[in-house]
C-alpha cells in the first residue's frame, strides 16, 4: 500500500473547491509515489466549513490555523486563501515543518515574498507556488518546443489576461478591488500568471514600463464575509472607493533580447478568462489562449514553401504532457485539470525530494516585476530590475 | 445524512474509468439527492480488476457478473462493456430490480433493444442510455434555444463525426473492427451519437439513405483480450477481414419536413474526435463541435441589420444548463463533465422516479435508423422507418 | 504591340459586370499574350444596355446576339446569361467559328451539353466554362498538392455550398426558382460548382444517391424581366409554384475509391455564399472555404508527432498559383479576382492553341452528374454512371 | 458626359499599381461625379516608367516631376514615393493648386507635415493621406457603430500591425531600415496605420510610453535603385548598419479615458500582413483582422442572457459602406479595394468641395504621436501631447 501524505487546506472557497478536487483526483488518474488524504479544512465559519468538509470528505475541520499548523500528523498545507493571508499561514507552516501548497499570488509584496522564502528554504520544506497555467498540456507542450529550439531566437511575447466581471458600475466593491486586501488590481491577479508564463517560455525580464488606469472610481460598498468570496453579497446604499488599478499594461526588455508586452483587464467586454500570448521567433511561432486551453498554434519557417500557416495542435495526445492520464486524442480536458497537475508533480517532489516551479523563489521574482509595473506607472518611467 | 445507492459496474476499460470517475465526482460538484456508492466492480480479469478497483475505490470485485446482479445491495448496474455484450447482461439486471445504467450503442441490432427495452419496462427500472453529448451545456442549451423557437423552423441538418484512428493499415484487426462483436463500424459507435443528436434536437427520422464503404479490407490479427480494449494488443503476422464499414454516410428525411446529413468515419486525417453539426432554421442557426465542447456557435435572424453573423458562445454561464455547478465563467470543461452530468441526471430520476432520457427506446430508435442506414446502403435504396 | 482579341457579350447584369471587370484587368496584372477588347456588349433593353456599355468601356453595343455572332471582327462570345439561353447562343457562336467563354451550368441538360461539345469540336473552338473557383490560389494549390500525393490515397470529400438568400417566404418567383429557365434549384446553380471542384481535385464519380426537398412551395410572382436579374422586381399579389427544389444533397461514389457527399441549399440562415470542403486522405487533409478563399487549412500526417494539426495557409505567396501577380504576401484578393485567372487562361489557351480546363466536356460531365442526382432522388434510388 | 478630373502620378512601384487600379476601377463600380483620367505618369527611369505607363493606361509619361506638377491640365497629383520624397513633392503640388492624393506615413517628420499642411490649407486644395484601412466595409462599419453608441463607453484600445519580411538576416539594408530615406521602421510604417485608426476609432491620444529594439543591427548592403522598390536587388557582400528600429511598442492614454496599446513589428515570423485591432467597450466589443478583412467581430453586452458571444459580420452586405457597389453578400473584396474607396471619396470631395479624411492634419496628428513614441523609448519616459 502506498504511502500517504495529509492535507490540511486552510480556506474553503472557490480555490478551495479547486484544490479539493485536485488532491482526489490526483491518485485516480496518475500513478503518484504517495496517497494525499484530505486531513483537515480549516477556516473561520464552522457551518459553512463543515458543509464544505463533508461534500469534499475531509476528514476533520478547523476553525483556528494556528491549530491546524501544530497538528504533528499534517504534511502539507494548502494557502487556499486570498493573497492578503498568505504570510502570516506560510511562514507558521513553513517554521512547523509542513510543505505548502500556495495559491497565487505569493504575497502582498516583495518583502513578505522574500521573508516567506526565506523561512521556507530555511526549513527546507517544499513550497509550491500555484501558477496552474504552466501545466496544461498546451503550455507545457510550447515549453518544450522553445527548449528544444524550435521557435529558434524569440523576438517577441505580446500578452492579454482579459475579464470583463466588473464592467458594471454597480457590481460591489469586493475585496479584489480594495488595496488593503488585494494590494493591486489585475496586475496582482492576472498578470502575475502573465509574468510567471513569461519566466517560463521566454526567461528574466530586466526593464518594465507600464501604465495603469480606473475606469470607475467608486463602487456599492458590498457586506461580505472577508473570506475571498464572491458570492453572499449584500448591497448597501454606500459608496467606497475602488483602491486599486481596473488595468494593467506593461512593456518589458527580456534579457535574452525579447520585448514583452503585457495587457490585463477586467474591463474587456466579452473576454471571460482569456489569457492569451503569442510568441515570435526566428524559426517559429506559438499562440495559446486559455479559452481553448486545450489547442498550442504553431507556425514553422521549416515547412515548406507556400505550406506554411499556423497550425491548430489540439494538445490532447501522448506527446502532450499529462495528457495521456486522461483521455484518448480529441477528448478535451477543462480548468481544473491542471491543479491536479500540479498535486501530481508536487507530491512527486516532495516524495522523490526534488524541485518543483513554480516554488516561492519564482513567486518572489514575479512580484518584483509586478512592483516594478506599479512604479512604472506610478512615476511615468521605465523601472529597471 | 443522504441516501445511498450502491454502483456494480460491469468492465473497467476505457469507459469504466470515465464511468467511476462520474460516479464520484457527481456529489461534489451537484447536490444529489443520493450519494452513489461505488459498491462493486466486475470484470473477468481478476489481476486487473483489483488494481482499477483499488485505484477508483470499488470496495468489492467481483468477475461473475451474474453473482453481481444476484446481489440485493446492488441499486444499479452500470454496463460499460462492448455492445455485444449489453443484450445478457442488460435483462439479467433488469429482471432483478436494477438500475441500468448503460454504454453505447444499445445493443447489436433492434431485436435485442426491443426485448431489453420490454423488460426494463415491465420490471419498471430506470433505464438510461449514455449518449453524453446531449448533456455538455452547449448542447443542451442549444437544445432550449430550439424549443424555445429561437431557431424557428428547422430546415437542416448537418453532422458529421470524424476520426482518424485506423488510418494506418498497419493497425490490427480489434473488436471494433469485426461485426460479431461491434455489429458495424462508425455506423454503430459514431452515428449512433449522431442519430441521438439528432433524435434530440431536431427529432424523428422518416427515410434514410445511405453510402458505406471500406477503405482497407485485411488488417493484422490483434492478439487481444476481449474485453473491449485498445491496450495490450500484439500483433501476429497473419491477416483478417475486416467485417464492419470504414465510413457510413446517410441522408434523412425528418418528420417535421427538416432534411439531414449524417457522415462518420475513422478515415479523417486530423480529426481525432470530432462530432459537429450545423442547424439551419428560419430564424437561426446553430453550429457545434465537440472539439471545442465548450463552445455553441448561433447565429440570429433578428440581430440588427449589417451586425448580423455567427456568434461563439463560451457555454460557461449560468444561462447554461450545468455550467454553474463547476466554475466561474470562462472557464471550460472537459470530455467526463457530460458524464457526471448523466450521473447527476441519473440519480434524481431515481429518487424522484421521474424518467430519464435518453433512455432504451431512444436507444432502439437510434438503432433502427442505424439498421435502415446498413439496409440503405446495401440495397442502394432509400428506406422508411 | 500586342495582338487584341475583340469580345462580344451577351448580357449585363451580375455576371455581365463580373466578365468585364476580368476582361479589363487581366492585361494590367498579367503578361497576357493577348490584349481582350471590350468591342460590343449584347442584350435586349438599349437603355440599361447602353449604360452598362459605357460604364464599363465596351465600344458598341448589340440588341440582336446572332448579329453579334455574324460579326466577323468578334474573336470571343462572352455568354453570360442564365442557363436556359447558353445553347442557342453557344451552337450558333461555335459555328461561327468563336471562341466562347461560358458561365456556368452549362446547359440546361446533357442532351444540350453534349451537342454544345460536339458542336465545338467540330469547330475547333476554344471552349471554357466558368467555374471560376478553380482558379483562386487556394484551390489550385490544393489541386497540387494532390497532384504531388502530399494527400496520399484519398477517402472522403466533404463539401456543401450554402446560401440563404430565399429563407424569408416573401422573396419572390425569380427565374432562378423555375424550371423553365433554372432546370433546378442549387442541385444546378450550386452544386454545379460543386461537382465540378469535385472532379477537378477528386476524379471521376461512378454512383450517385440523393436527396431534394421543398421547404417553401409557393412564392409571390415577380414581375421581372426575363434577363436573370434579382433587381428590379415588383411583387405582385399572386402567388406561383416553386418548380426548382430548395435543397439538393448527394452521396456518390468516386472512380478512385473514395466516397463523398455534398449539400446545396439556399436556406442555410447565416450563410451567404459558403463553398466548404473537406479532403481526407492517408497522408494528409484539406480544408477550404469559400468565404475565407485566401485561405487553405492543411493538416498532414508527416509533421512532427505532437505537431500535427490543421494549418491555416494565407495563400498569397509567390508559390501560391496566380497570387504573386496581385500584391505582397497577406494582401488578400477578392471575389472577382478568380474570373481575371479564367480571362489570363482563357486568352493563353486561344493564342497558345493549348487546352483550358473546364470545358463543355468537363460542363457536360457534371451536368451528367446533376442528372444523375435528380434521378435519384425521383427514384429513391442509386443511380450509376 | 461627365467631367473629367486628370491624374498625374509620382511612383510607379507597388503603390504606384495599387493607385492605377484604383483610379481605374473607381468609376466603374461607383457613381463618382467625375472620371479619374490616367493622365501622366512620373518616374526617374524612363524606360520601365513608359512600361508602367503602357500596362496601366496612362497617356504620357515624365521623368521630371517639377515639369509634371508645372503643367495646367492636371487637377491630381498622386504621390504614390516612399516617405523622404513627400515634402517637396506635396509643397510644390500645393503651391501649383493641384489636389494632393498621398501615400501614408505623410512626411519624415512632424515639422515636414505642419509645413505641408500650412501649403495646402492656403492653397485651398484637397489634401488626402492614404490609411486606406479606414475604408474597409469591416472598419467604416465599425466606425459607425461607435458613433452609434453600440459599443458605449470606450475601455480599452489593443492593436498590433505585423509582418516577418525581415526575419531573415540576411534580407539587405533596404530603404525601408535607414533612417535618411525612411526616419523609423514598424514605428513609422505600420504604427502610422494603426495610429490613424485609433484616431478615427477611438479618438485622441494624450500620452506615449514606448519600447523600440533592434533584433538585427547589421544587413548586406542593397544595391538598389531609389525608388522604393524591393525588386531587383543584387546583394553586395559588405554589411551596412540598420538604422531603424525593428519593432516599436507603446503604451498610450486617450483624452476620452480609453488607455491603448499598439505593437508594430516585422518580425512576427507567420504574420504577413496582419494589423488586428481589439475595442472593448461598456456595451460591447469589436476585433478586426486584416488578413481577414472582410470580418469584424463584434461582442454585445445587449444580447440575451447565455447568448453572448462574439460575432463574426462578413462585411459583404448593403448594410455595411461600400459594399453594395461590389457583389453580393458573401462574396468578399480584396486589398486593393480599400483604396478604390479613397478615389471614389475622393473625387467626390473635389466635386463637392466637401472634406475628405483623413487629411494632412490628421497625419500631422499622426506624426506628433509617433514622434513621442520615438521619444518616449529613447528617453525611457512617458510623454505627454
Amino acid at each position: 500500500m502506498k504511502k500517504q501524505l495529509n492535507v490540511g487546506i486552510v480556506g474553503y472557497k472557490f480555490m478551495g473547491r479547486a484544490h479539493s478536487n485536485a488532491w482526489k483526483k490526483a491518485p485516480l488518474f496518475f500513478d503518484t509515489p504517495a496517497i494525499p488524504v484530505l486531513k483537515v479544512a480549516c477556516g473561520r465559519h464552522q457551518e459553512s466549513l463543515t458543509e464544505f468538509a463533508q461534500n469534499w470528505g475531509w476528514e476533520e475541520t478547523e476553525t483556528d490555523w494556528k491549530k491546524l499548523i501544530s497538528r504533528p500528523d499534517i504534511d502539507i498545507i494548502d494557502i487556499a486563501l486570498p493573497q492578503h493571508l498568505h504570510y502570516e499561514v506560510a511562514l507558521a507552516a513553513a517554521r512547523a515543518g509542513k510543505h505548502i501548497f500556495c495559491e497565487k499570488p505569493l504575497a502582498m509584496n516583495s518583502k513578505q515574498a522574500e521573508e516567506m522564502l526565506k523561512v521556507c528554504e530555511e526549513n527546507k520544506i517544499k513550497h509550491y507556488l500555484n501558477h496552474n497555467y504552466r501545466r496544461t498540456p498546451a503550455v507545457a507542450f510550447a515549453k518544450k518546443m522553445i527548449d528544444e529550439g524550435k521557435i529558434g531566437r524569440i523576438f517577441h511575447w505580446r500578452c492579454a489576461y482579459q475579464q470583463d466581471w466588473i464592467v458594471d458600475p454597480t457590481f460591489p466593491l469586493t475585496w479584489q478591488l480594495k488595496k488593503e486586501t488585494a494590494q493591486a488590481g489585475p496586475q496582482w491577479d492576472l498578470n502575475s500568471h502573465a509574468v510567471d508564463l513569461a519566466h517560463f517560455l521566454i526567461g528574466d525580464i530586466t526593464t518594465v514600463s507600464s501604465l495603469t488606469t480606473n475606469f470607475i472610481k467608486e463602487r456599492p460598498i458590498a457586506d461580505e464575509a472577508a473570506s475571498g468570496s464572491l458570492s453572499a453579497v449584500s448591497l448597501g446604499s454606500e459608496m467606497g472607493e475602488v483602491t486599486v488599478e481596473d488595468a494593467a499594461l506593461m512593456l518589458v526588455n527580456f534579457k535574452n533580447g525579447a520585448i514583452g508586452s503585457f495587457e490585463a483587464t477586467r474591463f474587456a467586454s466579452g473576454r471571460k478568462n482569456r489569457l492569451t500570448f503569442e510568441i515570435y521567433g526566428s524559426k517559429g511561432s506559438l499562440v495559446f489562449d486559455l479559452e481553448r486551453m486545450n489547442e498550442l498554434q504553431y507556425f514553422s519557417r521549416d515547412d515548406h514553401d507556400g505550406e506554411q500557416g499556423f497550425r491548430t495542435i489540439l494538445a490532447t495526445e501522448a506527446a502532450h504532457p499529462y495528457a495521456s492520464h486522461w483521455w484518448p486524442a480529441g477528448h478535451i480536458i477543462g480548468y481544473e485539470h491542471a491543479f491536479v497537475h500540479a498535486v501530481v508533480d508536487f507530491v512527486k517532489a516532495i516524495e522523490e525530494d526534488t524541485a518543483i516551479k513554480p516554488d516561492f523563489a519564482d513567486g518572489l521574482k514575479i512580484i518584483q516585476v509586478l512592483e516594478a509595473g506599479l512604479l512604472a506607472a506610478e512615476t511615468k518611467r521605465q523601472v529597471s530590475l
